[in-house]
């Protein structure tokens, strides 16, 4: 069973619809449904999978109590998605495949799988393709900006495209103008963080300073990961600065330095079982897109365990 | 780091040899390395992954408090394992390079890996084979019996091969004498089920009525897919029958129906926290082995999800 979305591409949603996005991620078919009727804008016809039911095909209840069976509320309750970066040897095609076999319905859009500069013919293409598989794409990034121009282009970009969120790394000089643009469009940036890898935005807290008098639509990208190499710890990380948290990069490391790498969730240092329990604290809304580092020349199986690993522990800690 | 363990190919075990092999799936390295130590017996050498290690590489502890990362004692508990039957259409070399790369490392070992007339040669190739994978061959089965012959067969291989239980389906006319053969060779008996598919064995509360006045060695694998398309209620049955439990068929199902089919884990109607609560609760110490059935021309990817989903069962629950 789906359920129709519309997205705008030709105008900016209201702070109203944005508001009811956010909300998106915890509700039930049902106010999924009050939702769209009553935030339906236009153009480009996504189809948003029931992704409760398809987790938890536990509709059909034993004539007797048996407690094997689950209840069906055990089933995902935050948006498991994947960040399209993992995908970079891989066609959107490839891509969407492989998501639809995992249950997996959200996905960051990179600009390998659709172009900063695609036509209005190119988006609805890419939507139309999203929509075939049951894949929302929530938001765009990560993109680099390294002048107004790029800057520009980018909620140019993300507004044509129909989100309402952009991950991205601004150069620290451009925030000035970035909270210009954030307050025209309405559109969220989300800075993600690259822990000890590159000089810009290296940790959770390098971001916080840099937005927390600014917009209140300013904030991160939380990698937690990435912030732990840094040497951050995330989980903290999350509760600190849960008001500037929109967007997660799932990742396990090897290690909390430079040297650590990515690996498949659970085999690393990171407590996911805590790290969850803390979502759930600090109330978040957003994503939980897994960006996955480890051979991505053939990392099926791997992201599959990873997914697999993460869904249950979502299950185990409700 | 492997540790060496020590097969018996030419004579039985003693019991507490086998209690031992039963403790051995909850102690630390240490133990394991007394353990070996204390019963060598001869012939067929397998390396036995430190797989407490090899899921936790949480040894790198950074030198202030980071709450992100996880305790050590956070990695399985449970000898993760994979039954045979699953790569029905793989060679063992492939089967073994998959469960290397999904950090698993206990097989139940069926006859198409390594057939029942097997000679001595080929037994110790097998065993060379899997040791250079870092997997130990823990049971055989699941092996059907129809006539004394080949309840002779069975145990004659399981002897041979050297391991200390076979999974198997003899006929009911058949247990007087299967129970002759435990009490000879001290090898036990792991009784499987196989739900509404067929008439013999449909559920654990069948196998308990056949085996409960019987050697204490014989008992069952339980298939908590199985036995739920029965009706039958696993977790239940998991506690009533524990003292009988022997090895574990891990398997979600979409209803608890002969039409229900199987699904990856997690994504069916299985409560597996509470699953393995109660496995913890019982003192359970045997394996727990994915056996997969669906799409089983191409499953890796869906195992990998399964077996990811299960290990984080293991580690949030802890």
């Amino acid at each position: 069973m789906t359920l129709q979305l519309f997205f705008v591409t030709n105008g900016s949603l209201s702070t109203e619809h944005r508001h009811n996005f956010s909300q998106l991620n915890h509700t039930t078919k049902m106010k999924r449904r009050e939702f769209i009727k009553s935030s339906i804008a236009s153009v480009a016809m996504l189809s948003v999978p029931s992704a409760l039911a398809s987790t938890a095909p536990a509709t059909k209840k034993p004539k007797h109590k048996n407690s094997t069976i689950k209840h069906p509320a055990k089933a995902d309750d935050f948006n498991v998605s994947m960040a399209g970066y993992t995908f970079v040897n891989f066609s959107l095609a490839d891509t969407l495949k492989f998501m639809q076999s995992l249950d997996v319905h959200y996905l960051c859009i990179k600009d390998f799988h659709l172009p900063l500069n695609s036509t209005d013919q190119q988006i609805a293409d890419f939507h139309r393709m999203l929509s075939d598989a049951n894949v929302v794409g929530y938001a765009v990034g990560p993109i680099y900006m390294k002048s107004t121009q790029e800057v520009d282009r980018a909620f140019n970009y993300a507004k044509r495209v129909g989100v309402k969120m952009i991950v991205g790394v601004p150069n620290y000089e451009l925030l000035d103008y970035v909270e210009q643009k954030v307050k025209e469009t309405d559109i969220r940036l989300a800075i993600h963080m690259h822990g000890p890898d590159m000089p810009i935005y290296p940790d959770a807290s390098d971001v916080w300073n840099n937005v927390k008098h600014r917009d209140a639509r300013m904030g991160m990208c939380l990698d937690i990961g990435h912030n732990l190499r840094y040497g951050s710890d995330s989980i903290a990380d999350l509760k600190r600065y849960s008001s500037r948290v929109f967007d997660i990069h799932l990742k396990d490391v090897t290690a909390p330095t430079k040297e650590g790498h990515a690996i498949e969730l659970g085999r690393g240092i990171i407590d996911f079982p805590d790290f969850v329990k803390t979502l759930r604290k600090v109330g978040y809304k957003g994503a939980l897109s897994l960006e996955y580092e480890k051979n991505m020349r053939n990392p099926f199986t791997e992201i599959a365990e990873s997914i697999g690993y993460f869904r249950a522990v979502l299950h185990t800690t409700r």
